[in-house]
């Protein structure tokens, strides 16, 4: 079955057993069958991977051919020889190619600080090539892996003036997850926030501008407001090719064509950060703050992110615990000004909190709001009129378990 | 034994089993036998608590004779009551001792959004009051504990023109810990960052200007410098009550006095302070994390905070794991601008990361620096001249145990 990265038409994917991480498949190649139209965005951490600088600089041409990706080994941290490496991956699979190293990008994810094998990397790249397959989407999807338990797909087709197109993509991320994905080179300070890798084809056809355009206003609402434990890492990337095998007419930000394929990549984002979240490291439920009545989308969203990160509120939603002050208290420490004395809070929908003190309330209807899965936890600041929202998981035990002992 | 805020002449303190916590004293009285200068610092969290509402304009006289504490109920969030109910337990406390109400301070610790218990709190204070005594510093120390499993008393005596000056403190806080006290009524974006309370009494001679700049003096680099959880409470409160019982000439800040007076007062909060860190909830190994080569102070401790706080590098610190990645991840992540070409990192006295990149060492050591307790993770920036350090704790599943079901 054609799925995921393989959904839309000109697009081959494999999976390779490198030998990186022991035991399972942890390189991923994907091609298209002409070159794309690319666009790609990237995390905001200093500490940017070799891969990111790498696969940043050839986006500048805005067309490539392949993204070659392994797991197990983020090549960060690794100074000159993780970007020779970086390099010789690249160079390695364009020439297997037979396309210009400029057209292939590169994406890593894994343990920082460890320079990539490359003896298994060489080794690797032409039993990918051989292995290309227009069902090859979950395959890939699955190697990226690192401490995912499921791979996460979606795709959606939409009707382009009569045409079919279809978006695809794919993601991994379980830890180390708080994207904050932005283009690369993009000033300090804004909004900061894993590994996550997500990938996306379409068969559109859209210039570049158009598609850095689509890119992110479908990454920001959606793989930008999760968090797993607010670790922004150093190899987040969420990269899209577009190769336009549909033969559809140009899509440019200006027509009606736009709203739709915006829509459609934006839901595709959607189903991958919220599975994202969901396979996050130890998660047992997951829940969505809704910030209310700020007075800007930055304040909604800092305070937001405040909640979603509070290790409170996270135990509290572990233990379906509706513990509001909890909520009320990381939003006073937001480093946001607001009248403390006007703001409500709501469990799912039973009402809690008001003008910042408690109100009387059915504790069990709380309870059993705090149980649900995903839950909802709302505050209205009554201080203006814009709203923001995070989506963020319980902190449990297992969560613990997973990162103690990462590496050994 | 006289120790702690009974450690200095003329203190004497109490506690009582008031019935907010079943089984156990959760009400301490302090008071002195003649008025004192007294200030305070508070929590910058907007949702300021009512027992700090009232302690704060109480302290604007400069002057007080008692302090009255409870545990169990935080009285955070509890509108008009909860500070109709600071102010009774007030006025009641003060008409016991025949003083005026405002030479009375209040602080409360525990759950957030519940009203203090008033019956209990009425009855109990006469009983506080006629079990006032010298020797009751330890017992106050246990009566406002929560979650913490040791009671926290340090006192030093120095030799000021001949006399002997002493000063005791306690304090308790074992989670929603991130101090960020600061005189009430500061702007907002000072450095963010649970309940805490810690109360000092010294039997010095000082004027109110001079206790105000002791106590900042003291906090600032000690409790404001450590983080459990990065949970800011609504309750944080540190409070000193000087009552010149010692005889002791008066101390200015221009005298040689106030350096010998101010390191003891320093020594005490940093005693505490880590003790606070070490009985953190769920801790098992504390370490310091020291940034170097910073542009700023307020950069060295932004990066500081960011690592302390990070789950990664919490759990990592549990699992005696030497993964400096996550260290560099979490220092890139901070929001300040530096050369991430140019960082180094060391576990204890092992350099791991050099140039932002991994370098050649022993892991065998570097794992048994990370089982140091306490430990010490150091950052160059090589930016600046400037260093900064945090306290930080594991994150354990005992955390996770004790937080997901704190009101059940």
């Amino acid at each position: 079955m054609s799925s995921g990265v393989t959904a839309a038409r000109g697009f081959r994917a494999a999976a390779v057993e490198a030998g990186i991480k022991a035991g399972r498949t942890d390189l991923a190649l994907l091609v298209s069958d002409r070159p794309c139209v690319a666009s790609g965005v990237f995390t905001t951490n200093l500490a940017k991977a070799a891969p990111v600088l790498v696969s940043a600089q050839h986006l500048m041409s805005g067309s490539a051919r392949a993204v070659i990706v392994n797991a197990g080994c983020a090549n960060a941290a690794t100074g000159e020889q993780g970007l020779a490496d970086a390099r010789e991956t690249v160079a390695l699979t364009a020439e297997a190619l037979g396309c210009p190293v400029a057209e292939v990008l590169v994406c890593s994810t894994g343990v920082i600080g460890v320079n990539l094998p490359m003896a298994k990397i060489r080794a690797a790249i032409p039993v990918a090539l051989a292995g290309l397959s227009s069902e090859g989407g979950n395959a890939a999807a699955r190697a990226i892996m690192t401490t995912d338990t499921k791979p996460k797909e979606s795709s959606r087709t939409v009707n382009l003036g009569g045409v079919q197109v279809t978006i695809g993509g794919m993601a991994k991320g379980a830890g180390m997850i708080a994207p904050s994905l932005a283009p690369l080179n993009i000033p300090l300070n804004t909004p900061l926030h894993a590994t996550m890798l997500a990938f996306f084809t379409m068969d559109a056809t859209v210039d570049r501008a158009t598609l850095d355009r689509l890119l992110i206003d479908a990454v920001g609402p959606t793989f930008n407001r999760i968090t797993v434990d607010s670790d922004t890492s150093t190899n987040d990337t969420a990269i899209v090719l577009a190769n336009g095998a549909s033969g559809a007419a140009p899509i440019t930000e200006a027509g009606p064509a736009y709203n739709v394929l915006r829509d459609a990549f934006r839901e595709i984002c959607r189903d991958l950060a919220l599975m994202m979240i969901r396979d996050g490291e130890g998660v047992q439920r997951i829940a969505e703050i809704v910030v209310k009545g700020a007075r800007s989308a930055d304040d909604a969203l800092r305070i937001a992110r405040t909640i979603a990160d509070s290790p409170l509120v996270k135990t509290a939603l572990h233990g379906g615990d509706p513990n509001w002050g909890r909520i009320l208290a990381a939003a006073g420490r937001a480093g946001v000004d607001f009248d403390i004395h006007r703001v409500d809070v709501y469990i799912g929908d039973v009402f809690v909190c008001e003008g910042g003190a408690a109100r009387p309330y059915d504790e069990k209807a709380a309870h059993e709001e705090m149980l649900k899965d995903p839950g909802r936890l709302t505050v209205d600041l009554h201080a203006g009129d814009v709203s923001g929202s995070m989506w963020m998981c319980d902190l449990t035990k297992s969560y613990v378990e997973i990162n103690a002992h990462y590496r050994t």
